[in-house]
This record gives C-alpha cells, sequence and structure tokens, in this order.
C-alpha cells in the first residue's frame, strides 16, 4: 500500500513482488516511476500481468512509457498523467464497483486529476471528471452539480488558493478528498498555501492529501467507494 | 456541515437552526463551543431536542456543561473530549450503522481521541477504542491488531513524530483518516511537525485533518462507516 | 494615514494632532487604542471635535470606552468591533458619500469585520452588513447577491480556509478588499492560512490587507468608493 | 475575472470563450500565456478580436509572440512584460477613462510594472511611468511627486524590502495598489519579505496582491480608477 | 561582550566578575536582568562601582528596579527603557566620545529605542533622540535631517514594515544600525517582517541586529563612534 | 572532523593535510568532493596514502571518481553512495572494530544510506545493510530483527513521514542515529518534514543529523561502536 | 524508551507497568511529569522502588515534588531540573559506569543540562558539569578542557546561536549530543536557530535532539558511554 | 548608496549618474552586474574612470569581464568575487585610510568574502585575509589572533551553522559585521539557519546583513573603518 515503493533490488533487476499485498490491502502493488529505469518497470508489469493483475505506474517519463506501449498490448499511456496501465490478457474488464467525480479548479491542475483518475479505473471504478469550475466562476459548478452530488466519493483537485474542495463539499453529503496542487507562483509556496486552506476547510466532510499526490487522492476515493460496494456485492452474493 | 459553525445571531440569542441540514448533509448541526455562552449553546438543545434530534456541543467549558447537563436530562459530558451531548426524550438509540476504530498513540493524545469517539457515536456508529500503542513499543499495536483490523474506518490521533497512522495503515485495508496533535513540545511547532509527516505518510489509504481536528476526523469517518451500511440496509430493506 | 499612529508625546500628554492631515489625505487622524491610555485618547478626541472633525478610536479596551462615554455625549461605543466614535456638536451627518458592503464568513470574523464597518461609518459610507455566509453553505451567498453585487467596494473579511473573498469576486465586479482573520486552529498559522489563501485567489478583483487588520479594510474600500462619489459631487456641483 | 483561467480544452483546441464576461466583469478574458502552445493563444485572440474586443495575453514566450505579431496585424509586443494586446480593426482607441501610476522601486522591478501598465492600457486607461525612485534616494521620489499624486490610483512594484508602497501612500490619498516582487537573494526569500513589508505598511491605504502578479495589480487599480470615470461620464451623459 | 550574560553562579549568589573584561572588550560587564533575582543584580551592581566602574542593567522589572533604587543614590530607572543605570561615587561624567541619533518609527517602538539609548549613554556618548517619524509621514524625517545627519552612528528601530532604517540611510553616510521590533500584529510574525525587510535594505549602509535587541543595536554603534573619537583623543593626546 | 572541509589552498593546489588530526579526532581527513577539481582531490588521496591512511572522497561526480579509479589501484567507486574510497599499498585490513546496522524504509533513501555505510567500512567497522523495510510494510522490518539487534549502533535513513527510526529504535536499546533523506514532494519540504518528525521522536535512543547527512550519520555511529571496541582491545591488550 | 509516554490508564490510576522493558531497553520506565497528577507519579515510584528498581520523573511541578519527597525517604529533588529520583532501599549505589560531561553556554541553559544530568545518574553515570563556557569567551572553554576531553560523551546545552556544541566537538573525539534550548528572544524562534545551527555543525562528531530535551540528550549519551563500560565490564568478567 | 541599483536607462543606454553621490555618501556608485548587459556596466566604467572616480562591478558573468578586462586598461577581475574593477589613468594609489580583516569559516565561503574584500579595496582600505579557521578548528583561529585583533573592523562570511563571527567576536573589542553565507545544504535551508544564528549571536559586537551579501559587509566594515581614519586626518590635517 505504499505511495512510492521502490521494491526493485538495484543490483540485478530482479523482481520480487508482494504476493501477499492482495490480500492484505484489496490490491496489488503500484509502480512509482520517478527515476526508475524502464527496463526495471517493464519487469514488475510483466510479472503483475502474467498473475492476471491489472498493473499502473506513475510519473512515467516518455522514455518508459514508450518501452511499456511497445511491450505490452493492453497497455494505456496518459500523457498528461504520466500514468501507464495494462490489464492481463483474457481478464474482461469488470463491472464498476463504484463511482467517483474528479473535479479540477483549472485544466491545469488536470495532471494531478489525471492521475487520481487513472488510479480509480485501475481500482475498478467509474469516474466522472468535472474540469475547470474554480470558484471564481461560481456559476459552473453549480451548473454541474447533478453530475458530482450522486457519487460514492469525490476529489478535488485545486492550486492557487485552495478554495474549491470547501465549495464542493458545501454541496454533498459524501466524503471529498482534497488534493492541493502546486499550481500557481508566488505566494502559493509551491502549494503550500492550497494545502494550509484544504486542511482549514470549514466543511466537515473533506480530508486531505500531500500536495500533487494525485495517486493517493484517487486511492483513498477509491478505497471509500468499493468498500461500500464490495459490501453491497456480499451482502447480495448469497441470493 | 460546518466545522465551526456559528449559526446563533450576536444580537438576541434567538436560535435559526438549518432545518434543511439533514436532507443535505445527512447529519444536523453541531454546536462549536468555544467562546460561546452558555445559555446560546442550551437554546440550540432544546431545538434540537423539541425535533427528535441529537445534540452535540465540541470544545466546551465547565460552565456550559454544567448548564447543559442540569437543563436536559439525558445529556452526557466528556470531560477529556469536552464535549456534551444529549438525545430526545423517547428516541430509544438505534442499532449502530458501522464500527470505527479511535486509535492514540499516548494518552495525552486522548482529548482530540475523544472528541472523535464522540462525534462517532453522535452518528450512531459503534467506536472501538485503542489507547497508548505509540510506535516505540511496536509490540503494543500488533498485539491489539483484532480489535481493528475490520473495522469500516479507522480515526489514528498521534502528536509528536506523527507516525502512527502510518504504521496502522500498513495492518489494514480500510481507510484511515490521521488527525495531529499539538502534543510534544519545542520542534514538534504546536503540531505541524506530526502534519507534516502524515501527510507524507508513505502508506496509500491515509488521509489528514486539520491539527487537533478530532470532530472533523470523527465526522469523516463516521461518514465513510455510515455510507456503506446505509447502503447496505437500502439494499436489504426491500425485502 | 497611519494604521496605529501613536501620535502622543509620551512626557506630558499634550496634544500635537497632525492639523495638514485632512488636505493630505482627505481624512483626519484616527486613534489606534492598543496600549493607550484611556485620558490620551480622550484628548485627541476633544481636540478633533473642537476643530468639528469626527473622531474614531480603534482597539479600545472597555476602560477607555467608558470613559470616553461618559465624557463625549455624541460617543458610540460598538463593544464587538471595539471602537468609539463621536462626532462634533452641531455637525449634522451628511448624506453617504457611496456605499460599501461588509461581508463576513462566520459570526467568528465579526469583530474585524465591524472594525471595518465602524471606519467607513466614519469616513461617511453607507454599510451593508451581510454574515455569516461562508462557503460551505454556498446557498447562503448566493440568496443575498442583491444586497452587495451593486456596492461601490466590498470589503470580505473570512478566517480558516479564507475562500470567501475568491467567491465574492466571483459574482461581482467591483473591487474587493479580503481581511483574512486569525480565526481558527493549529493549521490555521494564526490568520497566515487564510492570509495566503486571499493573495492566491484566482479572481483578478481581490487585493488583501494584513491579518485582522479591520480599520485598513475598510479604510481603502471607504477610499475607493468615496473617490468616486467625490468626483460625482464636483462634477454636479457647478449645475 | 480568473487570474489565470485555462479556458481552453486541451484535446482540440476549439475556442470556448466566456461570451458573458463582460456584462458581469465589465472586461472580456485574459490569456495567461505561461505553458500555452501558441496557436491555442492565437485562436483565443481570433475570437476575442473578431467580436470587436481588444485582447491581451500575459506570460507570453518568444515563441508565441512572434506567432501572435505574424498573425495580428495590431499586436504589439512588450519584451519586458511578457505581453502581447491587440485590438479589433476599425475600433478607435477610446478616451482613457482614468489615469493610473505605476512607480517601480528599481529597473530589475520593471518586467511585473510592465505587465500592470499594459493590463492598464488594455483596460483604457492612461499610464503614468515612474521607475527606479526606490527609497534609498529619497529625492527622486519627491522630484516626480507632481506626476503621480493625481493618479486615480496607484501601482507600486517593489522588491528587497518593499517599502517603497508605504513612502507613496504617504504623499498621496489615492488608493495604492502594492505588488511585491521577487527581485534580491538570499533572505528576500523569493518576495516573501517584501510582501510581508507590505501587508505591515503603517499606511492605511495601501492593499497588497500576490508577489510578481503585475497583472492582478494593475487589474485592480484600473478597475478602481474606471469605476469613477465611468460614474462620471453616466451622470454626464444624459446632458 | 555578552548580550544575555548570566554571569552568577546559582548557589550562593556570589560574584564573579569577568575583571579582566575591559581590557579585552572595552567596557564593563552588564546585567542582563530577565529573570535574576533583585538581590543578585544588586550584588554586582556594588561590585561595578565599587571599582569606579558605570553599572548597567537591562530588561529590569519593577521590583528590582525599586531595590535598586533604594539601594544605589545615583541609580537611575528609565522605565520605558526597562533599564537602571548607576556610576560611581566620585567618579565625574566624562565628556561625551562621540554621538549617536538613535531613530524611532513610532512611539510604540520606544522601549526598545530607550534600551539603546542608556547602552550608549552608559558607554559614555552623546544621544540625540528623533522619534515618530516613521515613512507614511514623509515630511517628518526631512524636517529632522539637521539633527542627525552629522552624528557618528545612527540607530533606527521600527516594527511594521521595517522601512526607516533603508530612508534613514539614504539620507547620511554614516553606518545605521537597523533593529527590528516586535511592534504591529498578524503579518509581522513577532518582528520577523521587519527583521527581513531591513536585511534587504536597498541601501549599503545598514546592518542589522535580532529582534527587540536594543542593547545590542546601542552597543554596536556606540563601539563604531567611541573608536573614532578614542582615536581622535590618543592622535592628539601627545600634545 | 569537518563535514566539508575546505582544505586545499586555492592558489597552487598544494596539499596542506592537518597532520595531527588522527591524534585528536582518531580519523584522518575525508575530502568533500562537492565542486572539488579532480586533480585536488586526487592530491590529498596521494597525500594520505603516502602516509598510509586510508582515504575516503564524497560527494565525488563521475569525472573525479574516474581519475581516482585510473591513479589509484586500490580505489573503489560506489556509484550510489557517490563516493571513492583507497587503501595504503601493503596495509592489510584490520578486523572490523564493531559492526553498525545501516537501514532504509525505501530504496530511492539507498544514496544516503551507502554514503553512511562506506564511512563505516573506512573507519574500520563491518555493516549491515537492511534495506527497504518502511513502516508502511510493518512485517518486512520484523522479519529482520535478528540483523540488527545486536549491532553497537544503527543509522536509520527515511525520507517522507521518516518514521522509522522511531520504529526500529522501537525494538533495539543501542544508540540509534536518524538521517532524514530529501526523498518525497510537496510537503515534504526537501527533507524537512522528516527532519521534524525525527527530532519528535517519542523513542529515546535515537538522535539526528542534517537532511541528507549520510557521511555524518556514518561517522557518528562509527565513533559510538569503535569506541567500545577500542577500549574492549585495549584492555585485553596487555595479557 | 518512549520519551514521554503517558503509561497510566486515565480512568482509576492503576499502574500498570511495562514489566519487560529493562529486558529490551536496559533501563526502566520514567515518568514525564507534565500534567500528570501528583499521585499518579508516586503510584509509578512506588511499583518501581518495591522491584528495586530505581525511579525518576523528569517535568515535575512543585506540588508533585512535594508529594514525592514527603512519601519516599530516597526521594530528591533537582528544582532546576524540574526532576525528582529515588532508589529502593537497601540497594547500594553502584560504581558508576561510565563519564559523561554536561557542558551549557549560558547558566540560563541550565534547566535542560540539570535534566540531562539527572537522568545520566540515573542510569548510573558519573557527570561532570562544565556551566557557562559560552562561545563568546572563548578563552573560558579552553581552561576547563581537561575535565571534559576524556569523557565517554558530551552533552552540550546552549540556546541562541547555539554554536557551542560545535566548539567543544571540535576539541574532542568522542561522540557530541547537541541540545538546543528556547533561551532567546526574537529571531531565536523559540529555539529554532539553535536547533538548526547545530543541524548544520560543521563538527562530524555532533548530533541533535529536540529543543529543551534534555532527557532525551542525557538518555542517548547515557546509553552510548554505558555501552562501552558495560561491554568493558563482561570481558572483564570471567576473571 | 543602493546595493543593487539598476541605474541605467532601458530604452537607450545612456548613462545617467548620480553625480552628487560622491559628496552626499562619500563614494561612488558601484554596478550590480547581475543580468545587466556587458556594454552597459562598460558604459558606466567609462564614465566613472573619465571622472577620475575609481569603478567597482559585482556579480559580473564571464562575458562582462572580458569585456572590461579588454576595453579598460586598469581593469582587474577577481574570478572567485566576481568583480571587476579599475582605476582612473594617472590617479596614484592612495594611501590606506584603514584597514579591515575579513575571515572565512571555509574555502567555499571565499566568493562572499572575496566580494566584501575588494570592495573594501575599492573604499581605499587595507585588507587583511584570513580563511579556512571554521569553529571545528578551534586552534586555527586562535593561531592567527595577531593578524586580525588590531583591525579597524572585521567582516566575518560563514556558511552552515554560521557560527565564527560570534567566536570571532569573543577576541576582539572592534565591530564584526557578520555575513551568512548560502553554502551547506539540508537544513542550511539555503543560509537561513546561518543567518539566525549570526542574529542570535550573544556577542554584543555583531550585526549582521543579508545571506551572501559580500558587497554590503565589505560596505559597511569599510564605512566604519574609514570614517574614524578620516577623522583622524582631518585632525593632523591643519598642522
Amino acid at each position: 500500500m505504499a505511495d512510492s515503493p521502490p521494491s526493485l533490488p538495484l543490483a540485478d533487476g530482479a523482481v520480487t513482488l508482494d504476493a501477499d499485498r492482495r490480500r492484505r490491502c484489496g490490491y496489488p502493488e503500484v509502480v512509482y516511476g520517478e527515476g526508475k529505469p524502464p527496463e526495471a518497470i517493464a519487469a514488475v508489469f510483466a510479472a503483475l500481468l502474467s498473475r492476471g493483475e491489472p498493473a499502473l505506474a506513475t510519473r512515467v517519463d516518455p522514455a518508459a512509457a514508450a518501452l511499456l506501449l511497445e511491450r505490452f498490448p493492453s497497455a494505456r499511456h496518459n500523457a498528461i498523467a504520466r500514468t501507464v496501465n495494462a490489464t492481463a490478457q483474457g481478464v474482461a474488464p469488470a463491472e464498476p464497483i463504484g463511482r467517483v467525480a474528479v473535479i479540477t479548479a483549472g485544466t491545469t491542475d488536470l495532471p494531478v486529476a489525471e492521475e487520481a483518475a487513472e488510479t480509480l479505473l485501475w481500482m475498478g471504478l467509474a469516474v466522472t471528471r468535472v474540469n475547470d469550475v474554480g470558484v471564481a466562476g461560481p456559476h459552473r459548478l453549480r451548473e454541474r452539480l447533478a453530475e458530482f452530488e450522486s457519487a460514492d466519493a469525490i476529489v478535488v483537485a485545486a492550486g492557487m488558493e485552495g478554495a474549491l474542495p470547501s465549495v464542493v463539499a458545501g454541496y454533498v453529503s459524501s466524503p471529498v478528498i482534497a488534493v492541493p496542487t502546486s499550481v500557481g507562483y508566488g505566494a502559493n509556496l509551491g502549494g503550500v498555501a492550497a494545502l494550509l486552506s484544504m486542511l482549514n476547510s470549514c466543511a466537515s466532510n473533506v480530508a486531505v492529501v500531500n500536495i500533487d499526490a494525485g495517486f493517493k487522492a484517487g486511492y483513498m476515493a477509491g478505497l471509500i467507494a468499493s468498500q461500500k460496494h464490495v459490501a453491497l456485492r456480499q451482502q447480495e452474493a448469497p441470493k
């Protein structure tokens, strides 16, 4: 469940996957691609896919993305999110086990939001994207209320003053995961202004993750949403 | 859904409750007691109870607590949490709609954890308390794993180095709401050290609320847990 | 035009008013009451009123307020704002020379907002108060839009996440003066979180003053509004 | 009214202008050029000009500037300000609707000041530039007092100790918008020293915008100045 | 030469003066009174005076001041500065060995400035006080230029935006010691805003000491001034 | 004993070794390679080896490493640690004089940990490496307890939330030297989050060194371990 | 091994000592007295002494100290350190198992240094105190070199600029534990200035603990020193 | 007297020297070369030299240095200091008017120290350099005491823990100007650690300038030293 887990030995590149992980955490490992050699990422992908698991890599540079696309037919690259995901051959896509809305204040917040969205898709959730509805254009958010008010959980990515999560949370009763982005300049202090703003939200249904931590925001929201639906399926199952 | 909602007019003390709130948010208003006159808090309690709603006040000073205990027979004061709650006459306690574990690193984190616990009880959840299991005594947490690993959601309150949420999150797959406390001195910077630690958690299933924000941690965890069980009941209901 | 001008000699308490000030700045001196002896404040009041000027003291403690009320029949004490103002005998109240809206996120922001409002009244402006319309209850602000959208300038006081000025500025085209308050706890860092949020506002028509600086917010908004109306009267005058 | 509004869809570059904006805000959209592809900026320019609106782009890199100059005959590039503006064919320049002084402490503050100046020109205001009058040469500012004391509003850009706005504000009665620049090194902390200095100004007629936020400083000052003159014209009009 | 030297043994209060100090540093020890028992301060005074040395205590509380006044006939208490000094019986006051100007922005800066002034008097310098000449009233400083431009060195105490040292330094060629005061509120951050401002001064003849460090500012300026005059006397002496 | 000792004269590159250093500190000088010309580093190596001393350079860039490998047959380059060490010809490796465990939270902490390890090897200690045992996988650390619990001292390198030293210290009674790494992003503030976390450790047997200071962590742990074994050998010696 | 371990249940005051602790950590529990009721501290003392263990309480207020002195004949109160320790009846004091020097920059650092010293005495070490040898009087430290250069480990407590540990470390080859104190004002930022100074020490044999953490500094130094001597005794033992 | 005075018009490069400057400040202008075009710097040099003034440029890049060396025969480039100075033809070097010692902790502090030294030489002072005497090698400073104890003023440049100014100040009675350097990494926070350390110096004869501000440190020390000697010459003159 580690956010940036460097699980590959440095010397020989042999893969040591945490095979017990799905049992403990519900989800297999994710590759944090920052600074990892492309071949090492590919090795993890191969190991996961061979076991029928879906694979996800975040913070992937173009060279690594190219290698993964070449190597794995099911690989899909989201250049804005800097992610690559792939699914095992013959594993049909499951029904989504819940729905999460991913909302941005501006288009410059998209890289973080898209990382969250790709994480959610990899977890098997449906994603509703609502972009560019920052607080300075108050009507824009209101017009799209119907799209997100019934989501199981909501991710809100915002930089600058980071006010959007508070406003979104005022419209809904579901849990909101706020992710500050480093978008802005000067007194934004690299995202610290938005982070502090979100931590001080006057709305009660807001919790916060690290600056630019799109993966973690998506993972947390996905966990909240999927646990509900897993329970629903389990209750339904015996019938 | 406001964390510290001053909903009372200053001039005359007349109560203007947000009657629409339960519909929008799922829960009625909470009284943030800091600096409020005891009579004003009592007025909100009276209004809520008369409508059959449960009442909760946080950050209550001893004088306000005494007045509430005197005025409302069902009132219960948690002196460590600095909360008072009360239930309407004739409203039988419902079955808990989920279970949340509230974990502390040390007993000095108890005021924040108890505020979270009381918030959860007011929301109708069962609470499992696991106290004094800080990371410097690693066996203590492990010994109590069975008590919290099946909870629907977990609140972890910790001051000083704020490491406990990461360790707890490594043992479970449920969402963890981390609340830093201002416990400590010197380089703890009033809780900022624990806050930063939690935001940088290497565990993916951790989101964070403000320093000492016991109410918000409880509310957020309660929302996560109850939504699951509300959905389960709804699915079950028609039968 | 000094924000906290200690213009009284320490030794003998004799008053040395800056008689040239109205010509240079448009407004006479204001007494910053923090730590000033009541008699010293009263001496400035006497000097100003004897010249027919209106008098204003900010950050006045109860003892000083009591003395001023006793000494000057026209004195009015705003206990929330901690201000006292008084007008010279025989000077009839002028027509307001413009209108400023003073908006708060929560009632705990009132002391700062009321200091701004009293400053505006002393400058001869009409004030429209819109209280307790924080972003977590988004409908509350919208419902009162008509009251503030035509104001010449707007003061917005907010603590915690400081998001309200951005939202207000999205609804209007007039200049917004944002004043962060130190309301909140933990990661609000004594108002710095709200300050940073306001400085990073994505709305273009927002400028910011110091934390809790109600006087300065009011003065700046009053200047903007009154200059417009002074010019209008001057244009009208010859006719 | 967004400071850095990314209003272009990412996928196809089709332009979706906020056509209602002039009515709500008084001014059309501005293109924040940072990181935008030149063609996307050109598309917005084309759309605005076709409706007879003036166009402004800020934070434009040389490649984008070159494209705009090539594409639009009326385009003008201010390399210091990093702006390009253009006016619709056949739209004669209007009479300035007010005058704003833009003052710098040193020539290194010029990029920020020029961004403010270009914003003001685009808004239809006259601009008086007063450069290089920092506080360490006190006579320099005094000698040029006549040039700025009658302006409707004043923008002051200063880095390092950020003292100039306080001194300027001491000479005039009009509102001063202070914009800290990141000029300096070491303990200037990227402009935070100047920002704090300006927020603590002992002058009452000073409000502050973000570090290096030339556009916002210009917009705010322009709004203050133009509202006065718009009102004057409206009063005069019927005659 | 220690700024806050606790030179008294804790156990028995016996005085261990650094008798070699005048030879090394040019001046005897100063008692930093904060938290010291009155009797301990009195013991140092007695020891110094018995050797013919002048005595100075800073940060003296009223009880200690009262004891020193009662015990030593030559003792003089400056309540604003919180200092007591005393001279040995029969030691005639020497001709001042130089002149230092001590300048304040506002009267609230007086405690720090007076601590500097008393330190200078104790060192044998003449002191010229220029108070309440903050930058928001620019003519006030200029009017008093003649009083400070010929001083050997200058101390400038200022809080809030801390701009005065830069302006003073622009008028003179002598060294300026800037001492930030903790005067102000909110974003003054306890004097840090003024400190940063002074460190970033665009004037070259400014160096800075700690926030509220009146003693050190006075000592440093006194050293600069007196070294000049000691040299002059030495050169003159043989004649 | 300096951490970053630039001991080479700039003009002529002649080597001035502190020959007395081994006597005073127990160890010869180390070359801090950052920004030093390769030839200068080689000169120190030559001087040390000619006296029979082991040589160590840290923060060595590839060009300097290549030169040292070419020039000195015994040189060994650790590319992850960015160190080169070399031993004098004919000096047989001594028995290790103690054992230190070097533990990392993740593989991204390896550069800092390896710098510590190489420092320890150069000091003559045995090193046990325990990598990738971060707190989010709690079983991983426990499984390897036997490898580090009997070490004389322990170095723990961790970035992000910096929790690992507290957990390690809870398992052992030996002194733990915690070294924060700048691994992470956003609210890790370049390693400050991990630093604060370690300083606030609730475990008593933890002391901290600077961010990324692998050399100092290794040196300090090596000193603790070797002093014990030097004393043991001395006690044993006479027999 | 927890620094501030609240090991007492809140409800009934029953004592639950960690009986396994001496085996794991080498030392029994210490009572962190801050905010603990005197009776609770006394209960732990009784439990420890009944098992023949020495007892230590830190951060003890006068009321708790009085109770402990009254209740336990062997109790000793160090009012400067705010500690009380006591030894079991009939347990003869052991030979010290090593020697640690505790050095202060000024007498105002004594509370922290004495807390370290008392911790060391409780651990069974000999303590050499070297007080008031701050860097501004460089000869003072040098004169006392003989007293501390042969210590097994050294604790240095310093506030203000925190320079003393670097200087001490330059004279010795043993490990130095630096503990910053919050002594000072203004830019000392509550001890952060001294903390940063110590973390950046150019001496390699310095590690740092939290601001004012006298207990931890003493514990860490005691561990280093005692491990050496325990090993020596073990080696000697069979003979 | 501006530290970074951009005195050149942007449009045409024509030189507008402040001819009155020597009278007011005692010294002509200095060119702050950062970001200035080489030709612009050369133009100021030409103008100054033609009037017989010495010229100095700081923060000069290699291209500008090359041009100045080519253009002016008397130009001298100090590559470590990044300065160029030149003297007017036919102006014989004057007798030094005082002596300043420039002391560094390590050779990495040399760029800042050399900038100070070159500034002092340009001002006509003699400079004594004492390099690489950091506090971790305490004997090194002491051995060189004779070289600096009789200087008229002292500049001390130090990075990392910034302790050297305090130690130097303890040895001398002359004024010490401390200049923190950004040398170091991690918790040095770009020089802020050294800056705070110096501001908190326990020595009274220390004042501080901005991080890396070699020019200002030199200028301030030069002013102190030269004023003494100017006065001496004036006194001597009539004879």
